[in-house]
């Protein structure tokens, strides 16, 4: 028996510190990491994948830490994957109070995960969809990824996601417009915490009023646009969840969406176009080291050299190298 | 002659509507843009391509006219390339007074390009580039690539640049922290822009500790350390880009960070990363064309349905493809 498929087995039993091995394994795409989504990857399907994004100093970790309780009091089984926007380069020190440990049981049905945004081989998004992949097998049945920031790797990060809430605050202001930008037409539910404080009510009309805009100037070949002839609109909600209030509210609107994904069939889409994006990465990949293999990492080397001091262009390196 | 032969011949001629095409057709990867790329590539390698990052709301734009404008009041043929937050869902009509055209020529010495942050086939950043070399290419002899935002999109985006500025205002407070991890470490030039403001005596300690704990606290595969050996550590400079104060000094900061590239082997570095991620993303292009050319598009889609509905896993889908 392979230490990995010993591994495998040790964690199915429940056994924590070899669910945590296994995470690694696939989030640093190790060596092991093939065998273990063979074996895991057709148990997959099951889990609710709650994305939860938007910019920093949203109080995100609080409502997720909410969600989470509130779910696991209805008896799930919930894990909370946190992409963490601290770099290995500051090691984390300077987040202050967000200090946190690379990973937590706190009791038995409910598991922390924090990931580095950096340093994973394809991608931060290909890591979690991996390490969500490995929690869903296991038996997780909500996945809660939390992740900062409101960028692209942002969105790539929470279209892992089944139903993905965009979580802003009162007070942005103009910063409100910046940052929604390709946020807002993948969020699902559109929620606006520390909404006990002064200019919430600004707020969810700014959201409105950007929903609205969305919907009328898009691209018909934008998603929101897709989505408005299956009707689904974002709803927007009010949490506090320093105050604990709302969050049932939110844990109703993700459970109508996860429904309407279901029947308008618009979930399978998401897993479909997951599947693609997985198997297309490992494709390339695959490709590339039958040819580096093929002609060795010397002969890359070289070409790549000669296209860096303009004695080649990038199209006749690469023709080259496909040629030998 | 080809069409894209005759707009290259056009375009060195100085006739800018060919040189807004040349563009569009590197940005957005047409059919043309291979044959565009092997007759310009040999001609880059000369331009100063100076990135210019920061959080939202920092004065990005206005510091990026300045200079700009003071680049061109010294001889030079300048270019701003500008990677616009606005996502073609809102088609940019929320951004208000930053509306802007997708390019426009101020006057012959000076070229502004809007790039949309998304869409792009490989990602913003590759897209950034190769308008960067058409530019370079061109005969621009400054380029100014001006990306919103602290995330690895941005981080990408503004590799491209020989000298990286990282624009920061007072009064981010604890908000510096969560966004900078990342960019701090790639940060050439750091500016606390909007320094007339309270709190720029602040948002200068915050930088100089961060950069301090940054470089103490750094693993040795962080680039922080490797420049450490070769003796470059990112000045902090105050500008007021709506007064026009610190221009000239943040100019020869950048110009002396150029000097010590070239003079360190620094720009030999970058640009043979950059010549690496070229090389290698177009070999995994052409390797997945192969491919999908012999064994056509419907077994793909086959394939990715059956992983979708988890009746295959991705490893055994693509060792099937690849065994086809």
């Amino acid at each position: 028996m392979s230490s990995a498929s010993d591994l495998l087995e040790r964690a199915r039993s429940g056994n924590t510190r070899s669910i945590a091995r296994l995470l690694t394994i696939v989030e640093n795409d190790e060596p092991d990491a093939a065998e273990v989504m063979r074996e895991l990857y057709p148990l997959t399907g099951t889990a609710r994948v709650v994305g939860v994004t938007g910019p920093p100093g949203g109080g995100k970790s609080t409502l997720v830490s909410r969600l989470a309780g509130a779910y696991r009091d209805r008896g799930d089984r919930v894990a909370v994957v946190a992409i963490d926007p601290s770099s290995p380069f500051t090691g984390g020190a300077i987040l202050g109070d967000r200090i946190r440990m690379r990973e937590r049981f706190l009791d038995q049905g409910l598991f922390i995960r924090s990931m580095a945004s950096r340093g994973h081989s394809g991608g931060v998004a290909r890591a979690t969809m991996r390490v969500v992949h490995i929690l869903d097998a296991l038996g997780v049945g909500t996945v809660l990824v939390e992740t900062v920031g409101v960028g692209q790797e942002e969105v790539e990060v929470v279209r892992v996601a089944d139903t993905v809430c965009l979580v802003t605050v009162p007070g942005l202001g103009d910063d409100i417009q910046a940052i929604k930008a390709g946020v807002l037409e993948i969020a699902d539910v559109l929620v606006v915490n520390k909404a006990d404080r002064p200019g919430a009510d600004e707020a969810v009309r700014d959201l409105a009023m950007m929903q609205s805009l969305g919907t009328r100037g898009g691209s018909g070949r934008q998603r929101g646009l897709e989505r408005e002839g299956s009707q689904w609109r974002a709803p927007i909600l009010r949490t506090s969840a320093f105050e604990n209030t709302g969050i049932a509210e939110l844990m109703a609107a993700i459970a109508r969406h996860g429904e309407w994904a279901r029947e308008s069939g618009e979930q399978d889409r998401r897993r479909r176009d997951a599947a693609r994006a997985e198997v297309e990465t490992l494709l390339r990949e695959a490709l590339v080291k039958q040819v580096t293999d093929r002609i060795g990492p010397a002969a890359v080397d070289a070409a790549i050299a000669r296209v860096a001091a303009r004695e080649l262009d990038p199209y006749a390196a690469v023709e080259g190298l496909l040629g030998a």
